[in-house]
């Protein structure tokens, strides 16, 4: 029997993954989200993610869940920059038909520019800058947290945190946001120094809509912490501006908040994204699908 | 059969412990010291490196480790301002006669003032300030790495990595500092990344040294983390001041060569420490033994 591989794009990152199943035509079968999907915090977690949203995608395609066999996807994950990490991804036994493996920044890049020169920058639960000219690709920053990813969810979360021990010292002043976020820890520094003891990016990044609601009402920490966390994400652009990439798309659950705390520099090269993450995962698991010959017949 | 009890010291610290043993009448039996002992990272561990340092105390005084049961103990452990962490210590079944469990940072005040009104800073591994005035305790800062401990050991080292990754990046120019640090992950990004995953504030501290070291013959990315951590000192100096507490000692291994970064505000109000951490919990072994009676025979 001849048919043509299906084909999934996800986009994995440190909260959530989503994943899109389309026929080898491009027609939409399909489309979910599971919990997060960076391989830095255990593969099984991250193909869990990926293998529930997929299953939820051949579901709504009205399709047995054995099509899994004839799908060629790419799997775009944060943390896959990292070459361990990668590696581990690689070997994990998949039912995929083929699955290429790649980090959630190239396929946002991918689907930003529709596959011409361009970059993006993630804000998302973690930061990644990311840019291809000229057939080479350029990043900066992205290298997890706690060292890296500024200006991220999970570094705005982290900021304000830090903010609130020092106000419980009496070291700074009580804001609204401080204490907004004191009494989800019912107003201890301890429990907050419990949470800290087992909190992924993804929980400190959960803080982080707090910061950018009380930035908007003028709350003086807040603003504080969306400039700094602005700061760098201009740095980021800055960095890839240097190295030509003067089109760049702000990506990833954070991007519209932190817009109007940009510089005017960055924003001018701000172009919006043509497609998003999925889009650019699909694209290449498409291309995947052609280089194995599964456009042609499935395995 | 009626005998004095032995007091022990222990100034138990996130890199190292040392501990001290002497007869009732304050004569030095024995003194020595082994791994971190700070209990937010394991009571196993913290107690398996006090009760080292102890049976080396012993060995010294040519005493038969059965004496270890006429032992009345301070030990003053980082974590030990956590009630949880305290809880469980308090709860571990140690060989002591009698141990009382505080912070390092009471017993290396109680230390430094011998007992009068007074504060100290901590600058070794973490970081933490604490004073007494009129019978009060004041507490500022160290609620632990990430989220705390600045200007630290652990602190300085993050950011010198951090630094590290950004001109990885060329986000910052690289320096004398930064190309050191980068040589002892053999010029690689992601082993920063992997070593991150499992590092602990001590492994962060280790870095410490050179930042202290290149930014003491000028190179300016370790002049400049020197200056902000030095910030973070003056902050809980100033905190302190305003509780009252104007004489301060600035205490832990990375004290000294903190010292000419702070501000002349708060090098104003530094005096120099009339004893240790350990000449601390000595005194609070003391305390205990009274309060108990042991002072007049063990049990």
């Amino acid at each position: 029997m001849h048919k043509k591989a299906l084909l999934l794009g996800v986009d994995g990152g440190g909260t959530r993954c989503r994943a899109r199943l389309t026929s080898w035509s491009g027609k939409l079968l399909g489309e979910s989200a599971a919990g997060p999907a960076n391989i830095r915090f255990g593969i099984e977690q991250s193909f869990a993610a990926v293998l529930q949203a997929t299953a939820e995608c051949v579901a709504q395609a009205d399709l047995p869940l054995g099509v899994v066999a004839d799908i060629v996807a790419c799997l775009a994950l944060a943390g896959a920059s990292e070459p361990e990490e990668v590696a581990k991804a690689r070997a994990y036994r998949h039912p995929f038909h083929k699955a290429l493996i790649t980090t959630d920044a190239q396929a946002a890049c991918l689907g930003a520019h529709g596959g011409a020169d361009g970059g993006i920058v993630i804000v998302g639960t973690g930061s990644i800058g990311w840019g291809t000219r000229h057939g080479r690709a350029y990043r900066v920053g992205g290298w997890g947290f706690p060292l890296s990813d500024e200006g991220s969810g999970a570094w705005l979360g982290r900021e304000a945190l830090q903010r609130v021990l020092c106000a419980q010292d009496g070291r700074i002043q009580w804001t609204d946001l401080l204490n907004a976020l004191f009494k989800r820890f019912h107003s201890n520094p301890h429990a907050i120094v419990r949470w800290v003891a087992g909190a992924a990016p993804r929980d400190y990044a959960m803080l982080a809509p707090q910061v950018v609601q009380f930035a908007a009402e003028g709350d003086p920490v807040a603003e504080d912490i969306m400039r700094r966390g602005a700061g760098h994400i201009d740095g980021i652009a800055t960095r890839l501006g240097l190295c030509g990439i003067d089109r760049i798309s702000l990506v990833g659950g954070l991007s519209e908040p932190m817009m109007p705390w940009l510089s005017l520099e960055t924003r001018a090269h701000l172009v919006p994204p043509r497609g998003d993450a999925v889009e650019g995962a699909l694209h290449l698991a498409r291309i995947t699908a052609l280089a194995i010959g599964a456009g042609e017949t499935a395995a």
